[in-house]
């Protein structure tokens, strides 16, 4: 999946090139630039990811799944029109500033849940509610007078046709256009309170918000107890999910989570910590083997998870947890607890004297401050009640990157057999697909981004072990193509046109794994530009996918690779090359990435899985965009300088590539036989898997070219 | 030359592979690697440089100019056998220790001089002096007890035969030695006095060694009025050079003087600096358009310089400025000030409210410290004096990268053009000199390591323009290759040897421009492994020569380009790829650099300079390398997404690569157009500046060679 969408959603970066700010060479001109430099490594930008979720009641009434439907289903179902209108909405918001406990100049709604996930269930939506602006990242601000949205680039058109004229469209990345913070330090009298909900924002972003709001003496104020976009919601607001929980089967998973937890322990003991709270959705599932349904495209669910050295505790709404579940958990040790009891059990953490990871950018404020709060006060009692006495009992905090978050990310064989064999069966399932779009398109059909997305996704649902889709399907036909975010939407979308270039990104869950895949075709006669594109697009893929490195090598020391025969003729692409992919699980996931982005500096480790997407975009025109996923693993090289591994990649992906836009003329012969080897094992392990029309369909599209 | 020398001469990573610490891919290990990320852009490191000078004296008796010596020569005359034994000097300079207003426990002789040269004068060679150890790179420390020396992996045979048994060597980067700080905490009591010459340590690096040592409660004392190696050596220290300063040509400088300071002083202002001083004496002589012959290699003279809104003033030793640059300088608007006044100078800004802009990476600890005190005390007599008045007349320190850095590294058309004409002379010598030692290889001459390296001088020397060689050359017969350093001295080198590998790394000053060439050669047969480890190295030296890549671009984003082909059979080399390269001034500059040190953001810019230099280097066997230098320009792209420039490189070296060495079978067909094109270019370029047997072998070097 577009790792774009990933890579470019922190606003700053979604408007400039690639790699770089402006940077003016003249002489005497010193000012280098600063490049953004992530602390988390960022493989999807956790501030302006879609929507918005907190389990803030235990009502457990049907929760709306919106697993697997098509595409034109789900779209049509977040339109929530029921209700105020928007004016309406907004002014009720103002009408709470007021009350007793709230007393606030302005409150935030940003685009985040509890637990910075990408995909959110719809009763979580709180941005999109209060403002009317749909689109998967944005901000709203409200103040007693004044309404702004921030959105970026992918959305300025659809915002301004959503937001009722009373509010300010922030055009992000715009030259001049202020940020939140900056806007509010102007708009507000100095010295206002600013009320955010400590859940929906991570502990670092709020230490920014903060000492940003600060200059103008501004207070962030804190309003656990309740939202206020909820407050005015009220029973329009849908019900949160309540979907059963799943166990991930052990021969997926490859290890129980006793053997997890006990390593889990054995990393917290040996970094000085007797206890830590996990809150990304994806983390807590893969380290207990659980499996959910609340979201769309990611099998998790809501829960934050405490591991202590003689304890686990599970917080998640009871009504999730089926009998089997419930023994599973049992026989694992670990207990239940309400969903909305987090913040209790974190203040009795720090009353025992815990040494509490925290991972500052993906816990929210809420624990964090919490357990800072609870620290103070422990510290307090003591020093009235027992000076001088051993501290070894005194709570701390020891704020680092999750270490769940690595250990998921590199495989094990079971996992990586999975993610194996979901691919080809989702190659299957795209080899039957392509057949049939090539047939229909032959055959004059006429068919639109969504409908020909919503075949798809009947071809993958006849897979084995099919769960949901992984992302929202990217079909682009033409134009389209080059909105590397284009979402189709059935009232809108565009017929797949022959005489146009046709991107489609699309994934699957599996119970066995997760997939990824980017193809883009031409079922005419392609220009000779668009060849040359495509040809220049394939070469960064070929050259990504043959890399050896030294082990170690952090990601983007590999993102140049991929753009090189681009950049020969002065074309890019604006967006990262690689994301990491779940086993099983999220389809966008950390710490890894290939990018621009030179902060990430962590290294690519054997087991590691990773896309390989490079693209070129020539906007009102076309896209193209070539994805597979790879699998990091150790290289036989015939030498090992320096006495370590040499690192490279093998193929997950097995689709064809359509020869037909390959100008076979700019291919070395070693690049003409990379493509002929993908091809030929392409047939090889795909074939057994499909018949009649699509097994030919695969027959003619893997046969080998020739350098001409 | 060797940038490795350059880029490996920081002891933590001398012994370590290339790009990344070690890290454990072990499910649960969260330490991701801490990438050492570099403040200052660093080109060489600037603190294990070479040697130490201050010109601590205004005694002006002839200094020994070491210009154009023989290397043979040059090295006799830097053995200082006279004196004291070295037991006693170390006991001397112990005997300093308890003296009024030193009172000392340990005394630190680092390898600096007081502006972070990399070459300097013999009468700063105070590490050498007091401890016996001559090589480059290293660190003296004395305590009342002990005396250890702490250098690199290049130089452990060397400092293990010149040290005398009372010292402890200490073996840097390798596994459990202690550095400096670390061992001084172990061995000295709690709360130490440990003595240090503030000029010798940029002021950075005194604050990171006064951290280091305040966890024991050690003092760091600076010692201003003198250093106690001086104390030791007395009258057998040489003299300080005092050669005559010259000017340099404007028609190769390109900018006057008067433009270079009116534009530092816009950048002064727009920064909200009123005065800098400038320490890194290629920047003097740079932004002055004068060239100094003080040090071995680098053109430039022992100087500082402050540049103030109405004034400039030149620090340097009376003797050394001849009438015609004191007439060069009036006109300029310069004053001259003696070089030991630059304290008082700088307690002068300070009293008179500057806003001094110190790049604290180069400016001695000296210079900082004393700026700092000149500005408390103003603000103390504020305090009791004027209290209310207007602050804007108050001092205080921009720490800054120095400007004149980056404004140096960016050529203009007169460097530029000064820079091929002397590459193109310099290039005319090689073909001669290449031809003479093929002939007498042919002829069964035997010839050191070392006589090839003085007649390459010879041949240098006739060329118009010549000055000085621009480093120690680099000749190294068969496993000598693999010593990256490594040079050759007469009584223990090597002959060159017709039947392995030979490495030729060297560069010259001419009065138009400086140059830098690697070529690695066999006269005899070479083996399949060694023809495969050069095909792999050029291939790396292709890639990054045909690079295009989007405008501001930090170069470390090429560096995977020269590495990707040694990469596939697992192998590497230990060094950088690329640094700057002055014009006509240092050959080693900065800010910009190719490199896997990921740290140094400076983006490749229009009009620097840089080397292209991948190696291999099998220990014990042969080392391989090819060096050309290149500058960064404009690529004519017949697309620029983006609405950007792109950047690529143009060769300025024209000398041939042995095509013998090459395996052809490797190569694309691009990479085989690529080698015939540079040859092509080489005799068109060189052949009207040779004659005779040279403009033979000219022509026999160049023939185009064919796929086979």
């Amino acid at each position: 999946m577009k790792s774009a969408a990933a890579i470019m959603s922190s606003f700053s970066l979604s408007t400039t090139t690639p790699s770089f700010k402006s940077y003016s060479s003249s002489f005497f001109s010193l000012s280098l630039p600063i490049y953004r430099c992530i602390r988390k490594p960022p493989v999807f930008s956790t501030t302006n990811r879609m929507f918005i979720v907190r389990n803030s009641s235990s009502s457990s009434s049907s929760g709306s799944s919106i697993s697997a439907k098509p595409s034109s289903e789900m779209r049509k179902s977040k339109n929530n029109g029921k209700g105020l209108e928007q004016d309406e909405k907004v002014n009720a918001l103002r009408d709470l500033f007021g009350k007793p406990g709230v007393n606030i100049d302005a409150y935030i709604i940003p685009s985040q849940d509890a637990h910075q996930s990408e995909f959110i269930a719809e009763c979580y939506m709180r941005r999109a509610y209060i403002s009317g602006f749909t689109g998967s990242a944005g901000t709203a601000v409200v103040t007693r007078h004044k309404a702004a949205l921030w959105t970026d680039g992918r959305y300025f058109l659809q915002a301004e046709k959503q937001l009722s004229p009373s509010w300010i469209l922030m055009r992000a990345g715009n030259w001049g256009v202020p940020n939140t913070t900056e806007w509010l330090n102007d708009v507000l009298a100095p010295g206002g309170r600013i009320g955010i909900d400590p859940f929906l924002f991570s502990s670092d972003a709020v230490n920014e918000l903060k000492e940003a709001v600060a200059k103008s003496n501004h207070e962030l104020v804190y309003l656990y107890d309740v939202n206020l976009v909820d407050e005015v919601w009220k029973e329009a607001r849908p019900m949160p999910p309540n979907k059963p929980i799943r166990v991930h089967d052990l021969k997926h998973a490859g290890v129980d989570v006793s053997t997890k937890l006990s390593k889990l322990r054995s990393e917290l003991t040996s970094n000085g910590a007797s206890a830590i709270v996990i809150s990304m959705l994806d983390e807590v599932a893969w380290l207990l083997n659980l499996r959910g349904n609340d979201v769309p495209h990611s099998p998790v669910m809501y829960a934050y998870l405490i591991v202590e050295m003689d304890a686990a505790k599970l917080f998640v709404d009871n009504s999730k947890v089926t009998p089997e579940v419930m023994d599973y958990l049992k026989t694992a040790g670990i207990e239940l607890r309400p969903y909305e009891s987090i913040l209790s059990e974190i203040e009795s953490l720090a009353a025992r004297g815990a040494h509490l990871w925290l991972d500052t950018s993906s816990v929210n404020a809420a624990i964090a401050s919490t357990y800072a709060s609870a620290c103070d006060k422990f510290l307090e009692s003591l020093g009235s009640k027992s000076k001088g006495k051993n501290l070894s009992g005194v709570p701390s905090a020891l704020c680092r990157n999750s270490p769940v978050s690595l250990a998921k990310a590199v495989k094990n064989d079971a996992e990586l057999e999975g993610m194996r064999n979901s691919h080809l069966r989702d190659a299957a399932a795209l080899t039957e697909f392509w057949s049939w779009l090539e047939e229909e398109m032959n055959n004059n059909v006429v068919l639109t981004e969504v409908e020909v997305a919503d075949k798809l996704l009947d071809f993958r649902a006849s897979q084995a072990g099919f769960v949901d889709t992984s992302f929202d399907t990217i079909s682009g036909s033409g134009a389209n193509g080059a909105i590397i975010h284009y979402r189709a939407e059935p009232d809108s979308c565009s017929v797949v046109d022959t005489q146009k270039l046709f991107l489609l990104d699309s994934g699957a869950q599996y119970l066995d794994g997760t997939t990824d895949i980017t193809r883009t075709v031409h079922f005419g006669q392609p220009s000779e530009r668009q060849k040359e594109c495509f040809t220049r697009v394939l070469q960064g893929h070929i050259a990504l996918d043959q890399a050896v490195f030294p082990e170690n090598t952090p990601g983007f020391v590999l993102d140049a690779f991929a753009r090189s025969s681009l950049w020969k003729v002065g074309l890019d692409y604006r967006h990262g090359t690689g994301h990491g992919v779940g086993a099983a699980l999220n389809v966008h996931e950390g710490p890894q990435s290939i990018s621009f982005r030179f902060g990430n500096m962590t290294p690519l480790l054997k087991g590691m899985i990773v896309s390989n997407e490079p693209g070129y975009y020539e906007d009102h025109a076309f896209g193209i965009r070539i994805e597979n996923l790879l699998y990091v693993k150790e290289i036989d090289t015939p030498n090992r300088f320096g006495g370590i591994t040499y690192i490279g990649f093998e193929k997950l992906t097995f689709v064809p590539i359509q020869t037909k836009l390959v100008d076979l003329t700019l291919l070395s012969a070693a690049e003409i036989d990379w493509l002929n080897d993908y091809h030929s094992q392409v047939w090889e392990k795909v074939s057994p898997l499909v018949d009649g029309s699509a097994r030919e369909w695969l027959w003619n599209n893997t046969r080998p070219v020739a350098k001409p």
